[in-house]
């Protein structure tokens, strides 16, 4: 099955498909969609369309989607939860099932330690999908996502598995 | 010209069409979009796709918003900015300009002062809308919302004919 990891900005929207085989898993696609400097609602249409074209082109059966870590900061939060409502909508409106994972989650699963720099995720990433090129920091981030929503996967079939 | 006004939450998105002719206005249709109890991305869909046939049916030339009250509640900002994400989204798509306008002037256009409470506001639309039938509170506010944006247009045609 194929995986759409997403990692939610609005200025850089990140995204990286994975493809899994049992216990394998390959590279597909990354990237980072833009959203430019126009006004919000043609920033945001920017993200949609582009997002819907990742879809159409790479055909995954699953998304998964980084939580995102609110603060005091309102102003913030409500433009990451602007760009975070499309992140959201148009993998519903593709019918894909959506997995969201806590930033924690995600370094523990790629890197084995719950607090890891941006750094060490994408050297993670590198290793465990060989031969893959990076678009940027916030596609590792996404292929992370993607990964992280794999481990899960797995552990959830041993465990069913386990229990038949 | 059409205006649609939005006042955008999560659980109930409110809006509401208006017809402005020179300086009177009429109203053409209020509603309320439930979002319902589902996954976060099926709620947006919900609010998506319930916007995308308002437009269809009502066909405005603009859209109005308000534009969204932040505090230190980061997770309830985050909420809203996911909502508002997608009430930015739908009208850019159909080609809509839309114009933002902050809670106190949307108040002091609909009400004439710019601490009004929610009774207020209902009652002041229902006065320049005669006729209407108000969906709810949040129906209410999208339709001062379109009020205020037809006031202010029209402030801009008086400004733009003076100096003309």
């Amino acid at each position: 099955m194929r995986v759409l990891g997403i990692d939610p900005g609005l200025r850089n929207l990140g995204w990286g498909v994975i493809e899994i085989s049992g216990s394998r898993l390959s590279h597909v696609a990354n990237g980072i969609i833009r959203s430019g400097e126009g006004a919000m609602g043609m920033r945001l249409l920017a993200l949609y369309r582009g997002l819907r074209t990742v879809i159409a082109e790479h055909a995954p059966d699953a998304a998964a989607i980084e939580e995102t870590f609110v603060n005091k900061d309102g102003a913030g939060s409500l433009k990451l939860g602007q760009a975070r409502g499309i992140a959201l909508l148009v993998p519903a409106e593709a019918g894909l099932p959506v997995g969201e994972y806590a930033p924690n989650r995600i370094k523990k699963a790629v890197v084995g330690v719950g607090h890891a720099d941006k750094a060490q995720v994408a050297h993670m990433v590198r290793l465990q999908l060989p031969g893959v090129r990076l678009a940027g920091a916030d596609a590792a981030d996404a292929l992370a996502v993607a990964i992280c929503h794999a481990h899960y996967r797995q552990s959830a079939a041993r465990m069913a598995g386990g229990a038949a």
